[in-house]
């Protein structure tokens, strides 16, 4: 297998954007990473997209984009696993210039989530339809059943969850890209409206437009694009019972704890190597659990750990800097590219206000539905 | 890289299959895939649907139907390409292998068509939404188009046309998993109602329920499995404008030929070493356009291929020996995988009253909406 290096990246802005199509948006990421790198051709095209048949009435995204890319020819293909869609679409990126079968791959995420659908029951369709969705759950309510759980069996507070969003709204105001540049209080999080008990609208990510794009190649020709290559040194996926109920412990996301130990082992790296990490926050219980699946922080530790500052910028391990989906928006397929690009930025010197300083590995923690599916990838710059 | 083999092979009946769910119908095939190689352990899935959000509000396949089949925690996905998804996935199971990042993968196809969606409305949406259905074309009325248009510039008949379904049902005829296991005259294929002028009913591939699978492995670890695999040696996939009026000449399938030549240049196999092939008849136009893109005739000899007996079992180059879409049915994600399944027992020298005797290359070729992506694989028997 080839090492695989990130050399170009690109997005929109996140948001609701009214006046961009699916395609617009793609487009614009897509073009943005290319430019970056100095780079006219792609060998082929992998786009995380969660839902563009119920959300736009747009399926057959591969051949649509790279058309409207400029690109029509190119192998082009669509990669869904719900929420988890842009992290599954890297990892086939990672894999089709690793075999050596692709050496310039474009590997995006897109959704546009503001074009009329009823935007709950499309992401209900990332639950297990039979078995919950009939029954009427929605995502909120699944992520609120995971905080009851943690906070039963782990002790966790209202307050400990408001603290993610404050520290990841406290990120998002200095992210040019961000849907909301606004910190929050602790006060304001804990009087926002209910949405489902415990969790309230501002421990919830929004409803977001956006499309975000990275060009992978072989980092021994990496030097064509770019002078300061970010290596993708681990790649792992996993799965976990789709149903809530089929889960041994609702407060333990098995998925994400699984994909972590394939992307540390394929890169040979511990859990405290990493000194910046992007994880999935759809809603602030979410960060909790999957900073402890993954090791960054101590076993217990989780609930704490935006409160104390240890995953503030400054602390110990700066987590979301980006925002995270809460501040920074969450097009649901774009997500896991995004998560990428902040990285990617981190491990460059280029995330300006919210830069780590020194950092030098970098993860990434992308999920889909209520954890049934994770993809986790680990970067280490080079320059 | 590493050789690729299929060592194992399931699929249901297709049909209209009103007492089987999406995940009951994967399942299936998954299970007989898994046992007729009798292994109990796979790294990873891939699975071809096109519109399980559309069909039966079921996105985020990867997960739901892995825990279905009592492997939730490996890895698995889904991948769109709409009609062409299977083959698509079977390419990103051929790549997973022959990278090295997997050893044993489960390559799979589903689609659940007759659960009450507005079939033909979720079919369309493999077509430019914005620039073709907008406007009201439906897939009967492209082909119809690209049908005109093969009539006009190369003289083909509407009895050339129906002469391949005449073949295609005589073929399922004799395949006890085809949804149609009756043979057609031309006469009855030319008069059954008009459709889309001038493909009538006999000339459209059905609506249909079904799922395929099969089971990928290193080839040197094949023995494991079985004493007759069959090597992967191909792999292409390629794209084209999205919509019909953006194609320099509409009785051309770009993508088709393109996906061909990149599936030819890696297998080291000419167009005439082919001795049987499975090629996307969604209408009896595309099997004619698709035989041509190949180069399995030569120039201009596609429309009275099937008439003549060239394409027939028993003739110089046997197409679509299942039935094809239109006799075998055309579940639209199962479709790419199950032409795999039909060439491996070509292959094997399983494929009972339908074997071509001593065939050792085999082609299948899949396509997406009206010839916008296309996924050609080449095969060959070690047996």
């Amino acid at each position: 297998m080839r090492e695989v290096a990130i050399v170009g990246a690109g997005m929109t802005q996140f948001g609701e954007l009214w006046q961009s199509s699916l395609r617009d948006l793609f487009v614009e990421a897509a073009a943005a990473a290319l430019r970056s790198a100095g780079a006219d051709h792609v060998d082929s095209i992998f786009i995380g997209n969660m839902s563009g048949g119920q959300f736009v009435g747009q399926e057959h995204l591969g051949p649509l984009l790279a058309d409207h890319l400029g690109m029509a020819g190119v192998a082009a293909v669509r990669v869904e696993s719900a929420c988890a869609s842009g992290g599954a679409a890297l990892g086939l990126g990672f894999m089709a210039v690793a075999s050596g079968l692709a050496d310039v791959v474009l590997a995006a995420g897109v959704e546009k989530m503001t074009d009329g659908a009823d935007v709950t029951n499309v992401l209900a369709s990332a639950a297990d339809q039979e078995n919950e969705v009939y029954h009427g759950i929605t995502f909120p309510g699944l992520y609120a059943m995971i905080a009851r759980a943690h906070m039963q069996v782990k002790g966790t507070t209202e307050e400990d969850l408001a603290w993610v969003s404050v520290k990841n709204h406290k990120h998002g105001a200095m992210n040019p890209k961000a849907q909301f540049r606004t910190e929050v209080t602790v006060d304001q999080v804990l009087k926002s409206s209910m949405v489902a008990e415990p969790l309230r609208l501002l421990h919830c990510s929004p409803v977001s437009d956006g499309a975000a794009a990275v060009l992978l190649c072989p980092l021994d020709k990496a030097e064509k694009y770019t002078d300061k290559p970010v290596k993708i040194v681990g790649s792992g996926m996993a799965t976990s019972a789709m149903a809530l109920a089929d889960r041994k412990d609702l407060a333990v996301l098995d998925a994400v704890a699984q994909s972590g130990e394939r992307a540390y082992k394929m890169a040979g790296v511990m859990p405290k190597d990493v000194q910046v990490a992007e994880v999935h926050d759809c809603f602030s219980i979410a960060e909790i659990c999957c900073i402890e699946a993954l090791g960054l922080v101590s076993e217990g530790k989780g609930a704490k750990a935006a409160a104390s500052g240890h995953t503030a910028l400054g602390g110990q391990i700066p987590v979301n800097t980006s925002g995270g989906l809460k501040s920074k928006g969450h097009p649901v397929g774009a997500t896991g590219v995004a998560q990428a690009i902040e990285i990617f930025e981190q491990l460059r010197g280029e995330a300006g206000e919210r830069q780590v300083e020194g950092a030098r590995i970098g993860l990434t923690q992308n999920m889909g539905g209520s954890g049934a599916s994770s993809v986790v990838h680990i970067y280490e710059g080079v320059r």
